[in-house]
């Protein structure tokens, strides 16, 4: 917190200050509005807008593609449908809200925007944690601002927590459920079902899509650690230096083992910085069922910001919909139409590492002989790992045996040697699967 | 959310605006703080800015009644210790952080200090409960914030979380575990102590005061709640209106009980708005053991706000503690030194009812002779309510039975009437206790 910087604005009367001047006075012309993007958030922004009629904000443009096929009758009359962008960015709206995701075209939208002066809500992650320092310094210097509320966890507002409520903090941690189709898939795993058939379930209620690979691969997750990491953490992170692992390796026996461990498995998104080093990553993690991590099911999401003086602090709701990310955006303009200014927190551009010390849970599938066990255990005592328990339940055929080797907490690093020690072993039918435990 | 207002500030330069303007430009003279009060929390604040040395901030003032007692050598030389309140307030501070409770004389001090212009940063749930509005408006006339980010929920940041993550929703219900000390004696119970030990540890601990009405009889919860109300129900509400019920009257039959019901208990506080009319209370309830409520142990806090929009948002972790508090008060700082205006959420003034339409719990105590149970559900049928259940556990005396009636949902009035009528019994040996069941 030492670096905690006071904003600088220019001088210059832009846009923005003559609109937060127009703040100040009343009766004063509301913020005009444009939507770049009528999809489900696009529309539930529309329809709070106009159920809600919040004071100071004015719904003017709606920019689609085929916007034709877009316009719905229960918008003001008033308001402009367009598929002409150049249009809509060239003409006197304050706000643009960019809700089409992606890198582009939604970031020269974004970029033209802030440019001109006008202020940008977007809920786009990926812009967001690829560019959004870059797009920060733009606005500033333009006189514009730059508000992201719902590119993270929907609805629930862990970005003007951690901007508002935690900026007196130091924050050391940060760990969060990211990924609502993740958790919608393992929560069922859970309880007994098998990856392939929720999958299926969560592409038929729209909470997956047909490629999968960017939810249960991690990126998505990844993308909102790096938003988090600015914020929480104060660094400026390349989110492509955050290795995620997939869910896709976790069966039906490691939620068996798991339950008997006192724990679940859930898809977990965490950052620290210890003993002067930066780590992060993302993947599947044992989480123990009375930790706060186990609470989510289904598509919710959650996040645990840990500090220095204030200890944990848990944000938990819908982290994904139409609605609790609209929420997110419209809270997001009428911060902006009540010129409230967000607390800068600058962060410096920083190498981030996978190293973590802590347990974990190791699972091995066999051909049954002699020996392995001494193999093993052997591999991890070259790394100095100490071994916490061994499990082996019974039930499962010899020739495909599933056995778990848990380990204290040892240096990622370490475990990954003996990992590629012990990989050269006969007996194994597919790679031993290690997941972190969270305790 | 169609009665959001836009702020209005007025065209005078106050000393506030001139602050604001200082703010813009660069470099900046730091805003001035004065701590009112240097216990646990003040100490607390003083220490997080000597450490983080946030820039913006300078610690320029300490008062307390007796202040040489209070001095230590860890702040910088330049602060100015004092037992003169008035030549504190009467000095070039910007903000006054009022840290010393209660009405009187912090009150007092908070007036002057916004009449002055000068901003104030307070955690008096107290006064923020029965004065804020008040308070908020002399901020406004004369151009300086108030910012009470602390008052509720120690260092979870509920009230950024309700001003800026949420205005956009329209919250229904606010449902809190907003009193720590509270949250400590039930969930030590939970795991088998009587009340009278765990009250003494908690007092030992300093958890609790020597005299603990205020906490376990619900006035500090009711007070958090009627702040809460503000900012998510979006009424001002008289705090004197809200009937709370103590914790005191929980015995241990009823932890096993609960548990039977796969409940447990917690001090609940609760506001909704339902067909119109606008109900709240504190006190004791039966809330599901896999639901958010029981996550909560110790003296942790949590606040559930369920939004028309998206659902229900779950804040928890240290609600009270110097540490945890004084990130609030710090945090609350850097939005004033970022010139971060809160969003106004406008509140009317509205009348507060107690009605709730949920199930009950309702626990006995007789010495047994034939024909009880059928006097208590013809009482109860009478006022037309359904039973969901009668639970008797083995074990018990005859001269000092406890059993159990659970109802499904009725009007709070309904089964008061109900209780009424069945309070008459000569068999009774204490008054039933009916309390609220969360599902």
């Amino acid at each position: 917190m030492s670096e905690v910087k006071v904003s600088v604005s220019p001088k210059e009367v832009s846009p923005q200050a003559a609109q937060e001047s127009r703040v100040g006075s009343h009766p004063l012309r509301p913020l005009r509005i444009a939507l770049f993007g009528f999809g489900t958030v696009g529309s539930s922004v529309a329809r709070i807008l106009v159920e809600s009629k919040p004071q100071g904000l004015e719904l003017t443009h709606v920019f689609n593609r085929g916007v034709e096929r877009k316009r719905v009758e229960w918008t003001p009359k008033s308001v402009e449908w367009s598929e002409d962008a150049d249009a809509v960015l060239g003409s006197d709206v304050d706000v643009v809200v960019e809700l089409a995701g992606g890198l582009e075209p939604a970031g020269g939208w974004v970029r033209r925007a802030l440019g001109a002066g006008k202020s940008v809500v977007t809920a786009n992650k990926k812009l967001i944690a690829y560019h959004g320092a870059e797009l920060e310094r733009l606005a500033a210097t333009k006189g514009g601002h730059l508000k992201y509320g719902a590119a993270v966890a929907g609805g629930i507002p862990v970005i003007p927590g951690l901007e508002q409520g935690l900026a007196g903090d130091r924050i050391e941690r940060i760990e969060g459920i990211l990924n609502g189709t993740c958790n919608f898939i393992l929560s069922k795993m859970e309880d007994g079902a098998e990856y392939a058939t929720v999958l299926a379930e969560a592409q038929a209620r729209g909470y997956a899509e047909a490629d999968p690979t960017e939810d249960v691969g991690g990126f998505d997750a990844r993308a909102k650690l790096a938003i988090l990491m600015r914020l929480a953490l104060r660094v400026e992170v390349d989110p492509e230096e955050i290795v995620p692992r997939p869910i896709t390796e976790v069966t039906a026996v490691d939620f068996s083992y798991a339950r008997d461990l006192g724990c679940t498995i859930r898809q977990v998104a965490r950052a620290e910085r210890a003993d002067g080093r930066l780590a992060a990553t993302v993947g599947p993690m044992l989480v123990a069922v009375r930790s706060p991590l186990a609470w989510s099911r289904g598509t919710e999401n959650m996040v645990i910001a840990t500090g220095h003086y204030g200890g944990d602090v848990v944000f938990s709701g819908r982290g994904a919909g139409g609605h609790p990310t609209a929420v997110a955006v419209v809270s997001d303009l009428l911060a902006l139409a009540h010129g409230s200014r967000r607390v800068e927190i600058p962060a410096a551009p920083a190498q981030v590492g996978g190293e973590f010390e802590v347990p974990h849970y190791i699972r091995f599938l066999v051909r049954d002989r002699p020996g392995i066990v001494a193999e093993i255990t052997g591999a991890l005592a070259r790394e100095r790992i100490n071994i916490r328990a061994i499990v082996q339940k019974p039930g499962y055929p010899q020739d495909a045996l599933p056995f778990v080797v848990t380990v204290e907490p040892c240096e990622s690093s370490a475990l990954k040697r003996a990992l590629e020690s012990i990989r050269t072993m006969d007996c194994l039918l597919v790679e031993p699967l290690d997941l972190q435990m969270l305790e």
